[in-house]
């Protein structure tokens, strides 16, 4: 029980499989932990065997070196697992609950926690509020994408499911509650999506999928998403999507086509500060992008949902403004659009319950709107690697092959 | 074009087909009129030719006798037509538009309507706020089952379709956004229903299928209907509910029995003040059976919505409470659990729109879901008798056979 | 330090001072503890000497024996003080904080305390969702009006004032956080006030103060308080209320002359269950006519806030019906106005640190709203019968003659 | 009576009083009239004999050249008067009534005015959503700082005040539900301003008082304002705000020293496009600095109000990215506190009424916190002047001397 693996990141472009420590009721020091949180006891915590763990988006800003992250970084934060062992302050979850923990960790003892806010949790992270597992510049936790797991403050946390073998069967739908679902759906809400409405979702990664298939599942009318990726677009398409060719143009002419009109309701950002130009421009960063075309084709009094991440740095930005994370964006546009701008990491408990239930009771078929795929942990490196080339796939590790 | 056929209220029991009046800008005296609202002049409305104009559990009501309904009352208030003529008011609706007519009258120009409450518009029923077309006591509006009907303020009113020919392809949904689409989902949003929700709706007429669709619509994980109506639960089955005979009893055993809890998120009541008791009780009119069952098997912090009608005057009731609207509630349960309840006409402008675009996109099924039958002008008699005996139908009459 | 003096309810109509043990890390047998709650162990508990505690409205109904609330049954849940030792568990509250106590307990851990429906917390106590210090069915927490007290889940229920001094300046401003200021907030909050709002607060007990002076804070534009008893109506107009005399009718008529119209926008009832009746019949217990009253004299499409409590059982209720909780209500009325009935124990946690900020910063001035008026441990039980005989004031416990 | 006198603008720098045409039932060509507007019918408007009319900030933008609009543009969007004659289509306003006019013309009959939506109307004007009367690229409504002025869509758009003699006591404050009072409540209610709030405003000017002034009403305990011009800070003092000179350097700072934390819960921007910097860059403007500074001092989880104008082109602006409307903004600092951004004019008619119930019933002094300064017709373009010079007050054009 005292040997654990896990993927570690080891500078730009590159991953491996590492041996490191089993977990601990206290938070050791280690590449990227705060000083300020070494040695922090964790009573509160439980220790998990990891079941699934997914590579995401997000982990590719640090492997692609466009981050500070130290060298040795364990990864990972979608995780699900079992519990195997709970500190003496864990009162209601048990050994044996097969549970979703939420990406973003949160105390769920400071004002933001009670206030639903725990993607800004102001007690574990001593830089700045809110936190993540195996992330840079949040505190240190380890990272999940391994065999065992601490989660701390498990009682808060964790998300168990009713029943085992029924989750077992749904596992690859119910590892998205980590993380890239309610971060989709989280977009969806924010940009106003109702029942009838007309959205447009940029980006067909697995976060632009999973708030397509959010939208979907709110009632939305027409879900179109654009992306410059064939294989993505065809994902979308194959679960009722209408789709946008965005290295043909701004999207503005196709909607038209589709729609009628050249705007939608609700426009959500599933891209972030990594994207490209439009049309011909399609092959170079440009990172105000996005924002800027959805102000073009939102309608006056829609919303605007923006999962996608922006970051307060970016070493390796196009220029100066980009290096510090600021963008040129339209606001004038937006102002006269009476638009909102909905930011910030999505507070995963505020939605994992309602979203696990409709995955239980096949409501929604997450896994497969986002292209699921199965690996060990020995093929993470190359998931992480195919991934990076823009397949249509969402990665799913299996430390302990417990879902074949 | 001078001629008009119309079903009017002959007494209990009793409707026919009668010639009437063809519509005029100003508001005729006639039976049900309101003394203050004769002569008045309606240079904002538009007459349309009827193209559906659908039955309602509410004009039953009426025609058992429970209500002050005077004869040759015009009946109906479930209207889809094909606008031919505007008064010289109407700006932006236009002869040849087709349109769904909210049932709730609103002049779109005092504070509830204002403030989207148009169910209480404050100027179109001189007796208290709220009105309808057709209805007793609602200020005296011609009812629209009839070959022509006039609505007023039809700039406000009004909800265009988009295109006329997609539009008759699905007539038979889109005719339910007059009334019951709507109303059956207020009564689900009012019960806070979401995704992941599960729900009870009693009552599995029309009102309660429609309300089970739109909490689909809306990600209700689990939608389960009651009703003592074989067939009528049948209904529900075929579009995916789980259903309870409350002939057998109670609901929260069969609950448990479906969902492993004998309590649900949100409780909607689909029946109103018609209501019969549950097990053996239920040969027997006991009007509050309905909302205390609710409070029973709706979960500490859940809502109810009431869709179902309650009224201020019942000289059918059962005792004197009932008969002026009183009802036994055990709000001391209630209480303790912290339940909202959510009463009223819906306004029916406040979705009408999301719902159309749901139905135009294909992502709802609603006249298969309440079972939508065709019927003539001169069988809608037949056909009031028909539901009246409790078949799982939701009648739509199609006064010129343009739907066939 | 290990003597504990409290209050403790000895029989309808008594109350006494009781030398009780001092708090221990686990829940001990005693008056009213729930069997599956005996021995809990607390290790997230802190102990708190108390500064202040005040008696509640809802103590009464025990004390007058409308409850089956044992005897020895130590009292109080409005409780404020300093926290003098914490459990192992616990992480961000410390010795010497001076703090704010909800008077509902939650465990910060189940689904409603995730939602910030801590009212009905599922893990505190065994018999329903829901529970608070020395209060009959509630799970057995022991009452705070002592000179100590066991608060658990600390990190999670205790507000923190910020600086010492400058709440002992105000406590006897601070100390109505633990119930009343945040549950007459509720109440304003629920039934809809908002800037400019017209408001009628049905009873000018505590609780009626309290959502009085929260409506002004809300900003409503005008404040009516009705009761029967003229004290409590003066000190209803010291802080710029209207105020309405029921025992001289219904309160439409009077409204009518205070507003030009006989209705409000909001109706919060703050009287509960043992509600008596309006004009001639207000010497009589009649516990719907509150709700019935708001009905009449809330206004189409307003709201009904429900603070007042009302039971699930009421043993000395005036008829069958009453004492299961069933009330004869006018929900037909209601019906036709579209009324909204909110109802239910506040979740301070809402409410209780905006309202701490307001206090602080001058904004309000709750004390004096409810005429605060400090006695010591000894003379509480003078303070309950003063209270019971309806004096204008709102008593605060000082067990230590911290306050003065 | 078919005389009528007006402000113009006649070029960067420059206002004068004209003569200018009555108002007809018809839009008739002029300076700034949209072709597809010219002989637009108008049965629904009313005539007002103009008591009021302010001198707005965003009026400055035009008169200072920094757009396009024409020479002889008659000005004039905050408008309060009689009623004298009504159009044909006119039903419920009468002859003598006294009224606020919404600054946003409104139809009353499209989508966005059907979902409260007002400030982006469909249907008045041909360029975009949402119009003004006075302004430029708004459709070509005259302006109303003159003795008449024409009301289209009369039901739909006007506030009456429910009693004259009464209204005319309060004028100065009635005055400001025309816009400023809205505006600046929309700020401060889009930031997320509730009671207990902390609040800092940037921007001192009319719009930024009446901000500060709504924050206070909506039960904030601080509210900070933010500017360059020790005046109007001195006139923010007068009502109970803190201040801070931003000519001193960044706000952060001293809200430390007001706060005891440099960040508060709600941000609003009451400056817009033609900011300028802070500290040493005060001379200068620079367009992106009160939204970044924003960012800075706003907490995690916190709202922007944005009712401060950025425009879609500024011939004027300092670079070719302000000259579009683009801004360098921090997005990434936004985005990882999970910033809320809400833009746009403010929709009037959602908060007309309630702003003015609490001005009739005393709750609030809104004229007294602006510095409602009152000056005839022929006094205006001094006014102008003066208030282009920073003066602290608010102009109130009285162009038939009814105020005094």
């Amino acid at each position: 029980m005292s040997s654990n693996r896990a993927i570690a990141y080891t500078g730009p472009g590159h991953v491996e499989v590492q041996d490191i420590p089993y977990p601990t009721f206290e938070l050791q020091d280690g590449p990227g932990v705060n000083p300020a949180n070494v040695g922090r006891a964790l009573p509160h915590a439980a220790i998990l065997k990891v079941v699934t763990t997914n590579i995401c988006g997000s982990d590719q800003h640090m492997v692609r070196g466009r981050t500070t992250a130290p060298e040795n970084l364990v990864l990972g934060h979608e995780i699900t697992g079992e519990v195997i062992e709970t500190g003496p302050g864990v009162e209601f979850i048990k050994e044996g609950d097969l549970c979703s923990v939420p990406f973003n960790i949160a105390c769920g003892r400071c004002r933001n926690c009670k206030e639903r806010l725990t993607g800004i949790c102001l007690n574990v992270n001593p830089d700045r509020p809110g936190s993540a597992y195996g992330y840079v510049d949040m505190g240190g936790w380890v990272g999940g994408q391994a065999e065992y797991v601490l989660v701390p403050y498990a009682d808060w946390n964790l998300l168990k499911f009713p029943d085992k073998d029924q989750a077992m069967e749904k596992i690859l739908d119910l590892t998205m509650l980590s993380d890239i679902f309610p971060t989709g759906f989280h977009g969806a809400v924010t940009s106003g999506v109702g029942v009838g409405s007309t959205v447009y979702v940029a980006g067909a990664g697995p976060v632009g999928l999973a708030a397509a298939a959010s939208a979907q599942l709110l009632g939305a009318a027409v879900v179109v998403v654009g992306d410059l990726n064939a294989d993505r677009l065809e994902q979308a398409r194959s679960f009722g999507c209408e789709t946008i060719d965005v290295s043909k143009g701004d999207p503005g002419d196709q909607l038209e086509q589709l729609l009628g009109v050249p705007e939608v309701d609700c426009g959500i950002d599933a891209v972030g500060f990594e994207a490209r130009g439009h049309g011909e421009g399609s092959s170079q960063e440009a990172p105000a992008t996005v924002l800027n075309s959805l102000m073009t084709i939102t309608r006056a009094g829609g919303g605007l949902g923006i999962p996608g991440l922006y970051v307060t740095g970016d070493p390796g930005g196009v220029d100066e403004a980009a290096q510090e994370g600021s963008l040129s964006l339209r606001l004038g546009l937006g102002w006269a659009k009476s638009h909102s701008f909905m930011t910030g990491q999505c507070p995963v408990m505020k939605y994992h319950r309602g979203l696990m239930m409709a995955i239980l009771h096949d409501r929604v078929q997450i896994a497969k709107a986002v292209n699921a795929t199965t690996v060990s942990l020995d093929e993470a490196p190359q998931a992480y690697a195919d991934f990076d080339s823009g397949v249509a796939k969402k990665y799913v590790i299996d430390p302990h092959g417990l879902v074949g």
